[in-house]
């Protein structure tokens, strides 16, 4: 069996969405989807910056939505384990669903490790030209780990967690973000003026009278 | 190794999510988040349904996402079949993304048979009380085989689509949904109204003279 379920019927067509609903959407918003993918290590602050950015741009009426592992590792991919497959897995799915929010004209916000360029690669790949803002959450591993905010680096010294990113697997940073910030040079709030300057720049943002 | 991923740090608890959150964003959404879930026969009208009544909430400047074949089983779903575990799992994530839109402060609409009630049932427990809108296309057999859109029912009864829903599969019509229309006796215009009026009832949208 194919596709159990009709497209919209041909009479209906003027409803069909496309690039002008994408656009008469972005109008509405005042702002277009998108999806700021953070990447970096345990402990970088990629929830943190998440969580504040989120808040700026809520104050500045825009759509959000945040993806992050209390969300998704107990919902939609509570059946993966942290085999390499399922890994690869997880992050297919929150790029999959990241996109699904972009298309809707949402800013969704991604908290993840994903410590593979290429499956980050894949998920830009998803994402029409522009869509995807891959930020890289940088902070040396000596204060991340100093951070620890969960003890996990701990446990991960100790040979309890096999195969945890910057101590016992690699964490291979983006070549070319679009955006860079530093959670331990920067403060939270330079941080959230960068990232906002950035979206702004791309036109996610309207233009910075806005802001 | 068990969540490979440190909630917001202490010092910033004033950013966490919570109610507070959910309620802040409803009042600048100018509604809250909900799924629309829409199940019925093939042919019955549900896409159609969804993409009017989008326009009908974007009209309204609400905030909508459409769910449907197209853009789940192209992307997030790309991997599962039609086997009855595939199907199931592919309800479980649907209603997974739902949850999360409806969480952002979405509408989100669905637009999949999604034949099995109990299928639907752990759906709807997903969700916080009041979030989860069934509403039955309803529409008769008879009438969804005359449309016939995609020629799917052509294919069922000449036995080259197995299992499929209402010839050789059984559609489990929800028993007690929030929501009934019929796409046989009621015109679109009708539907969305409806669909609307519900929606101002279940207090998703604000009051009438929003609408």
């Amino acid at each position: 069996m194919k596709e159990n379920e009709p497209p919209p019927q041909s009479e209906n067509i003027t409803w069909h969405r496309g690039s002008v609903d994408r656009a008469s959407r972005a109008a509405l918003y005042g702002h277009r989807g998108a999806t700021i993918w953070l990447t970096g290590l345990s402990g970088s602050g990629k929830s943190t910056v998440s969580v504040a950015l989120e808040a700026a741009l809520l104050e500045r009426g825009a759509h959000t939505a945040i993806l992050d592992g209390d969300n998704i590792r107990h919902g939609l991919n509570r059946d993966l384990g942290f085999s390499p497959e399922d890994r690869a897995e997880n992050i297919r799915r929150i790029g999959e669903v990241a996109r699904l929010f972009c298309d809707a004209g949402v800013i969704a916000l991604t908290a993840f490790i994903s410590p593979a360029r290429a499956e980050r690669d894949r998920v830009r790949a998803l994402h029409a030209e522009g869509d995807f803002i891959e930020v890289f959450v940088d902070c040396p591993l000596e204060v991340c780990e100093a951070r620890d905010p969960k003890g996990l680096y701990k446990k991960a010294r100790a040979g309890l967690i096999p195969e945890f990113t910057g101590i016992s697997a690699p964490y291979e940073a983006p070549e070319s973000p679009e955006l860079v910030v530093n959670t331990h040079t920067q403060s939270l709030d330079e941080i959230v003026d960068l990232l906002l300057d950035g979206l702004k720049a791309r036109g996610v943002l309207g233009a910075p009278s806005e802001g």
